[in-house]
């Protein structure tokens, strides 16, 4: 059967399988004018929105529905993860050219489902349209924090430690290694083509951090740490210095960039969709934020540099020689 | 100046201006990685969002920006209207195709933050990337009610008296009027096609409705009474009779119609995109209901029929014969 013959209802009833994981404060999810759910008391509401259009985010034939899913909901959970939220229900709306196979969207949707359901976010509603020619997908989530632990990109102070929740870079290695297709290389570098589709959301994380007190500021790694470090320093009306020996690379990483002859702390600094957390410290507590979080995860947190009271960003080399890292030039808008 | 030379966050920085209509409970708008505010206790949170593509929901030749904006934004107050609820914030995701202008994108924001504004509904955030094709609109909105007062599509019981709020068919008839480009009709029919490209979402309405008591189930008119009492009938496991001569059809659709070899009544229960809400009313409370209505609008709401427990949708005519509605037809995969 296909989605002309399904028809837009009983696609809609195909996808609403499974898409409730936590019952409770949910009162309609799919089937009405809007969903319904309560939020506790006291608590904060988040909501993240991002759109996704083929041949800007994603080339069809190059990932499978699955991964396309799973990586379009781990972007939305790592928003909320950086505000220091619980993620908890999701609304996703398709448009769908004719070209688009039944098997492709069920793969959508179970690379959503899958991760939602680990974080326990509900599916709880969406649109489901066609398209003349691109597939695209939005994604809202609302998550929640309770009002005084929400972590905003605007919060650091001149001397706070610069940490990130993992290590960077590998992320951007995996998609070199996926556009390069690159048989030899996917087999010896499977962390990295992992670490670029199916990227783990640091939300238990972003809750732990936002909750044990001495975080200033936190947003997530998408765009890349030169860029995303430049919003986070725009913010707060601050610069950084980087310390180029403590950005935290993996051994595989390191051995890529140097087959490939890459630097690789520069290629950490440049990746994107690492989806960890990049976040602020006050120095009294970044000691004890460090042990407490190794005790929860059994993982670190690294630290990477100093928020400056001077604007711009700037990376000591280490050789003790500073150099100024250049402003992010990402703009979606730009033809190249 | 346009959208290359001006980047994502210069068109993010222009778009911000006017979001924020109404500040108590907003922590945090655009510019963060989610946005933040906080709900009443024991509301729940409501949540519809809509994808809009160009070439399936619209032509950007045949609207202009504002009018596309505007009715973007009002077919989900709309559903939140059609649950009982209040409309709170709205996130904006658009993908933009080099071939639009930066006028035509300021009057998408225009006309959403116009009817926005009215409402009290902030616009909080979203995503802006580009398309390499298509224009894309996707619009969230959250909106609250109280716990027990949200209005569901399922709620109708045997007997009770099916009503909407305001007149239809106008919507299409204008629609009619602006895809057939006749000038003569345009002066002639104003108020046909200002019912299509300003519909108002009954939010106000729609909040006494579920205050008031004795309304047991509602929805939205978006795609025509056949296809939508289709689905409240649906919902609550039964079918209605309607009353052709109770549809409510202004002066000026008659006339439109009489011109054009129409039957009205046909006309009024096909016709969609008239955002007038069509709900359910117990029958021991639908005569002060109506009064109260009129004491708080200064309109009318009328009565098309009653809920039955026989399954499908008829309608009896003047000479007093039933006929069935044929079941809707709508199906956003089908290719004709």
């Amino acid at each position: 059967m296909n989605l002309e013959e399904m028809g837009e209802f009983g696609f809609i009833r195909r996808i609403s399988r499974g898409c409730i994981v936590r019952a409770e404060g949910v009162i309609k999810g799919i089937g009405d004018d809007a969903a319904v759910f309560t939020l506790e008391e006291k608590e904060a509401a988040l909501v993240t929105t991002d759109l996704l259009v083929e041949g800007i985010h994603f080339l069809r034939d190059s990932i499978c529905g699955f991964d396309l899913g799973y990586k379009a909901i781990a972007a939305n959970l790592s928003d909320i993860a950086a505000m220091g939220g619980n993620a908890r229900e999701a609304f996703i709306s398709l448009a769908i050219p004719p070209t688009v196979s039944l098997e492709y969207l069920d793969g959508i949707y179970d690379g959503m489902k899958g991760l939602a359901g680990e974080f326990s976010v509900n599916i709880l509603g969406g649109d489901t349209t066609a398209s003349k020619r691109d597939l695209v997908i939005n994604i809202a989530v609302v998550g929640s924090a309770p009002r005084d632990e929400v972590l905003f990109r605007g919060g650091a102070r001149e001397g706070d430690i610069i940490f990130v929740s993992g290590f960077l870079g590998e992320s951007r290695a995996g998609l070199h290694i996926i556009l390069d297709r690159d048989h030899d290389r996917s087999e010896a570098f499977e962390s990295l083509l992992l670490a670029h589709m199916r990227p783990r959301p640091h939300l238990r994380e972003g809750c732990f951090l936002a909750h044990h007190g001495g975080v200033t500021s936190a947003m997530d790694v998408s765009d890349g740490i030169t860029s995303d470090l430049c919003h986070m320093t725009k913010a707060s009306g601050l610069g950084a210095l980087l310390d180029s020996s403590y950005i935290p690379i993996t051994d595989a990483l390191r051995k890529y960039c140097g087959l490939c002859g890459l630097d690789p702390v520069e290629f950490a600094l440049q990746g994107g969709e690492d989806y960890v957390l990049l976040f602020t410290v006050d120095p009294q507590r970044a000691d004890q934020l460090s042990v407490d979080f190794e005790k929860a995860f059994g993982a670190q947190i690294f630290p990477i540099g100093v928020m400056k009271s001077r604007e711009g960003i700037e990376v000591r080399e280490e050789d003790g020689m500073r150099r100024a890292l250049p402003p992010p030039g990402w703009n979606h808008f730009r033809q190249d």
